[in-house]
């Protein structure tokens, strides 16, 4: 399988290599590629500037297509763990997905609760369920079917959607080189004093695909309670994938001379976050003080 | 080594098994156990309640000491990794305390640190520097120094009182079965939608003396976001150490429906947190977005 | 206008009456309360329970109709500020809904604006604009007009009926006596000490409709950082409305000797909510430091 | 009276000029500020670049002196309330103190408790009770003192030497002009959503002497959350007082189309903060959901 895609390369295919290469996005839909080759009219003069953009670009044809070809669309997609994963016959990108899933090793019973979950959705709703399922669980998987079949169908059609558009934005991750203009920051507020966090420690890691952490940073704040790096990932290294922080909040505490008990409420704070738009900002601050925090995604 | 004395057993001893089985909770220092005897009288009709009450009683006897006595009783502690250690001239209770920070095994070259940041701060303030180490880093130990190097004669003096009862109540702690009054529970809210989170899957653990992470619970919330089981721990379970949580925040969104990322931003989120006294109720929510949390210690 | 109805003269009502009283709560649809009537068989053995549990089944009967009696229910709907209002032939419902929102009174220009929203919305979409105005502001319904304008026509089918059955919600709470079952309660948690805020002053305020608030209680926390009078509000005192507490953290945190600007920057906080059921339990509590604070519903 | 000095021109005053101007900050004790000058050798050359700068000269002085000097120093207050307050013989600076805070309008039985209180307190402690009142109201100086009561002499000692601090900070304050690098910015996040709140509106008021608020700024975010303006209050504008800001949260989530209930639970969300250090940036953001958030003093 050879290396993603440039934007830049894309920017500069003609109408059939551009389907060809991104129109799978959309599971048996290259009218989506097609149509949104015409829009964009990419070259190198007018490139693509980011997979966000293109995503952005290709979804809106999707949203303005007549019901009738949401269903389809929606209808062109196989059951999850259904007949078609068994005789083998799904599509590469489905494929890849629904095994990373681990669909493609359920016991019997699990086979049957699954098969059992479609016929309901489907004799239901009058379309299969759909669920972006790449980074999902057996169990996640399980309980949001159990949760969408007590949605009205127009619920449901609408989340079908919105599911394809976010299957379609993790198929181009895998087909496309992200712009370079993702970064991750870090800032770390003591609430109990009311000003930045001076030199606490916090260890970045990155879990691997089989679930290893590995470390790839380690930082100290400076008096803005900032890392002095500033970012902490930036270019390639900022990429798609689950990370952790690690903050010394009870190391800093100590320092401070605040009243800490003998085995301190906060000692080392651990904070797993995901990443999933590698063109984007990810800001991910830490407000604490001995006793509590809290932590969002900021930018 | 005997197991823990009991409340009930200390209350009906005469004042020199008092003094002997508490007295050392203040190093070197009998006294603060013998006017604890006259005060608290007490008796099998006049029992100790608790710890707590017992170290409250004894600590208020050292706040009310004059000055001198309390000088004589910082000075009755021995330097961290000093030569009475290297002279293994240590009381039992100091001895325990410096080895489990990792004082008892240090290099050349930390060893140096020590004793040069001892004698920077006796010179400085005419005491030794004192510090509740038993869960404390060598790395914490060496940035309290360095902080506590920049305060005034005053702040410090007052610093190593609090330090002193702090060690006083850990000393307690191993000597003494706690009341069984101590317990911990959980809570769990959707502030995306302002409602309890319910059915979302939760696990505590407990980390042992060696570090390693044992599963003591497996719990799910119930309609109004808290363990159904009511407390997670209760009597002897509940007892001081390093606990953590770990919520199955993206199960519980996905299930809801919430507009979640591919790769979303919260999946597992762990929550590390010590409890020191044991005869408290311990109340540890999480108050959770699919974009961010914030935690603390309640009651 | 008489007093509002209670549930249990609801419950003993023939099927006409029981229209006649409820079947309003969906705009000119009087076969939602037909139905509902036939399928809770209210009596006097067997009663409503709750606003809450009529308006769910309710709900659930407009869910289930099939999608052309959702269109015929959207369109029963008046415009806003359309030319029904202007030729007064609203029902007795909406008449009241749009006046509280100020849309009785529109400039030429807002209402050139509203009819030239409508038209757009009805041209895109083929069915009416359809928000719950009663505690709207005009600001607010013209950023909804525009924001929603930009969703897909299923995205706004779903949003409608979600926004018809806020407006049936609305109704039936200025027709029916709720059931006794809400109540406010409020916890103050010290997040830089870790425990309760002990002593806090704390005043709760109600806002007229003519926006004026009115002192209804005064409060002091206890030593768990609760109410002393555990409920700040119950029975017919907890109604439907705007309130606000007023905590004074600055005096709290003088006492509590922390280290304070000369400007603290906390001294009174206020914090403004609403309440929508007044069936149910409302939790509003603040987690502060002298540098900041939190709240949320809680329960 | 004359506008305050400008750090310029104190930097070039002789040393008795110097003492003239700012050695008042600390109570009958000129040596505070003839030996800062000493130490500082303020010149056209060498200026004073902040009034934080020279604070923290001035205490450090203070800090360093031997405790007779700071026993001195402490004896040097009058009595909060007290004889010297009823004979009018306080120095300007505590005449204008204790004014500000109604402490020279007491009735009768306010006065006996003061009184009570100041002799319960110098006869523990054998020195006079001293609390930064400028900002504090009769309640909070009346907490305070029952709180501080309970501490030991040291503390106390210590806890008075830091109010003189504070005093002294905010005597600077009325003389001198402040470095022109103080600014006020804002963020506003929505943490349902884990993306910035893009306009919003905000209104920025000043709380006025006579506890009026003014409007001084009417904002609206930007895609990033934050003000167009970048900065809300910058240079001369930016002093020392109260203010608050009103986000209008409700209109924000209306537009998001964010499922909000008929009565929304947040609509306005007010945030009353004081800015002490006028040389400082203060950043106060409000991190939001339709159902809670929070606030800081971030930087």
């Amino acid at each position: 399988m050879p290396g993603p895609l440039s934007l830049a390369d894309l920017s500069t295919t003609n109408d059939s290599d551009f389907v060809a290469a991104v129109g799978g996005a959309y599971e048996k839909s290259p009218w989506v590629g097609e149509v949104t080759f015409k829009k964009l009219k990419p070259s190198a003069s007018n490139p693509i500037a980011s997979i966000a953009v293109l995503h952005a670009a290709m979804a809106k044809i999707v949203d303005l297509a007549d019901v009738d070809k949401k269903l389809d669309l929606i209808n062109s997609h196989p059951d999850l763990a259904g007949k078609a994963a068994l005789a083998d016959s799904l599509t590469e990108e489905s494929k890849e997905e629904q095994s990373k899933a681990g669909l493609n090793s359920l016991t019997e019973d699990e086979l049957a609760r699954f098969t059992k979950m479609n016929d309901a959705y489907k004799s239901k709703f009058g379309f299969v369920f759909i669920l972006a399922v790449r980074n999902a669980t057996k169990t996640t998987i399980l309980k949001s079917f159990e949760a969408r079949l007590k949605n009205t169908r127009m619920q449901e059609f609408e989340q079908c959607i919105a599911q394809i558009h976010k299957i379609a934005w993790m198929r181009l991750l895998t087909i496309l080189e992200p712009a370079d203009t993702g970064f991750l920051t870090c800032h770390v507020l003591d609430t109990a004093s009311g000003k930045p966090a001076d030199d606490m420690e916090i260890v970045l890691e990155r879990l691997s695909g089989e679930g290893q952490l590995g470390v790839i940073g380690s930082f100290v704040t400076n008096s803005d309670g900032r890392l002095t790096s500033g970012r902490a990932l930036t270019g390639k290294d900022f990429s798609v994938g689950v990370y952790k922080w690690t903050f010394e909040v009870g190391d800093y505490f100590a320092k401070e001379g605040a009243k800490l008990a003998g085995t301190p409420f906060l000692t080392s704070v651990p904070l797993i976050f995901g990443i999933d738009n590698p063109e984007d900002h990810y800001h991910v601050p830490l407000l604490c003080s001995p006793y509590g925090y809290s932590t969002y995604r900021g930018s």
